[in-house]
């Protein structure tokens, strides 16, 4: 079946853990891709046939220009692509060129930091660019919910300043590896210990250390059920970043990107301090950018 | 040479991850002995033979008493130990005998549990007692550092109350397990880089949160060393706690349990709050409250 498309560019999105692919004419998708070959399993001459394997179909019929972003051009990726530094447009035509073999032709799209306080991100910043192609003009706020979500204030089709937080990854650490998976196992929700939970943590920041071992304890002595310990954990995480990123979210013009479970609790924790969101869908912020890069790079070349 | 010991009793330590046993003569240690064979990798037949295995040579001469703490006597260890309930006395008489065959009589110490905010410890109780034997009248806060660490209000020889924070844990799974690893790596610590960042989250605990990641884009926009990142982590989790624990340590009579890094990091961290801490070698306290139980266990039989 794939055998048969002929896609004039290929977009990809090469994190640290997957590695997704499209095969596109233009903006439009006809076909997708993805394989568990992420940056971090790779060695530096791993990238082009993990590559290969994924999109050989796609590119039988000729050379067809790839158009990737995220960790791939980290220091441990294929090819560096140095950070372009904040603030400034989320992306510009300044491709860096991954090497590779006859037949294959990779542009790697640059992330952006920030000197202070420091900061980096990859990949954030084509969906970013994705996001003001499907809504011209926008300023405000963009929350991108991840293993490390970012904020990132928009204005005048510049990134002005963004902020990461581990939260994704603390709450995975802490319900996979600590004391506590016994206590939050499985995959129930609760959302009325999530809300109680994130208004804790969001007006006394410092309810994170007082309470966490308390949900292991509230289990053993008063059996409190694993799908509310599981959303208490998540909402005292969530709103201790919420307390932290106050300045990001009051009185803003807010967007989450994302449609999923973590995007939802985003949204639930912000609705109390009225604050409503537009939802995006990522993966279409994100084609929206490799698209917009492809076009840059038409227009370069 | 330990087949020579005759020991009147045996006095254990058992935690999740590490069995310790002395050859005790009244308050006298005649010898030493520990494995990794801690609770959290022992079903619950594999006690008895694990004690054997380390105390074999000690109980050949006859039938000692063993008295235990720790661990052992949760749920999942040899034997439950029901939890006594705060304010209460440390320890009391009424110790668990788990199930051993002919030879072995070995008896429990229970832990301590609170209702509200829920609680519990294990082990950390025999600590106290013993704290309470070496400093007989003490009064005041007793913060013991660990894995778990605790804070305990005494008062006229009770456990009035006592909360934990995860931060040992935490510092262990961010540092090992998550993307600051690659940062952090190493042993190296920075006095400085930690009092500042103890600074931080103490006086804003919301920092905690928002300052993590920054560790990570630190070290790779600016080289900052992983000496200064590693003590830095530390500090924002310290400074964190003792933000939710002020209660515990403001204005109070305070003593430490511990002696190595860990324990000199909270002095450390307490020091420029205007609070000088009583440091007590834990060794001693674990023994000294093993030995009361001994006593107590012989007055009643």
């Amino acid at each position: 079946m794939t055998e048969t498309l002929k896609p004039d560019w290929i977009a990809v999105d090469w994190g640290t853990t997957n590695l997704r692919a499209w095969a596109m004419q233009g903006a439009q998708v006809l076909g997708r891709a993805s394989s568990g070959q992420g940056m971090g399993g790779l060695c530096s001459d791993g990238f082009e046939p993990a590559l290969r394997a994924l999109i050989g179909p796609w590119i039988l019929h000729g050379n067809v220009p790839v158009i990737a972003c995220g960790m791939v051009g980290s220091r441990q990726g294929w090819q560096e692509a140095p950070y372009r530094s904040v603030p400034c447009a989320p992306m510009d035509s300044a491709l860096t060129r991954a090497p590779a073999s006859d037949g294959l032709s990779v542009h790697i799209i640059s992330g952006l930091s920030q000197d202070n306080p420091p900061d980096v991100m990859r990949g954030e910043e084509t969906q970013i660019a994705g996001f003001l192609q499907l809504n011209p003009g926008w300023d405000g706020v963009l929350c991108m919910p991840g293993t490390h979500t970012k904020w990132v204030h928009l204005s005048a089709g510049e990134v002005v300043s963004f902020q990461t937080f581990m939260t994704g990854e603390l709450f995975a650490l802490i319900s996979d590896a600590s004391v506590l998976r016994h206590s939050v196992a499985g995959d129930g929700w609760d959302s009325a210990a999530f809300d109680a939970a994130v208004g804790e943590t969001l007006a006394r920041p410092e309810k994170l250390a007082a309470r966490l071992f308390g949900l292991r304890a509230g289990q053993l002595l008063a059996g409190t059920e694993a799908a509310a310990c599981r959303a208490a954990l998540s909402g005292l995480l969530v709103g201790a970043e919420l307390a932290a990123a106050r300045a990001y979210w009051l009185g803003q013009n807010m967007a989450i990107l994302g449609t999923g479970t973590q995007a939802r609790a985003y949204r639930d924790a912000l609705a109390p301090q009225g604050v409503s969101c537009l939802m995006v869908d990522t993966e279409r912020a994100t084609l929206a950018g490799l698209t917009a890069a492809n076009r840059l790079l038409k227009e370069t070349t």
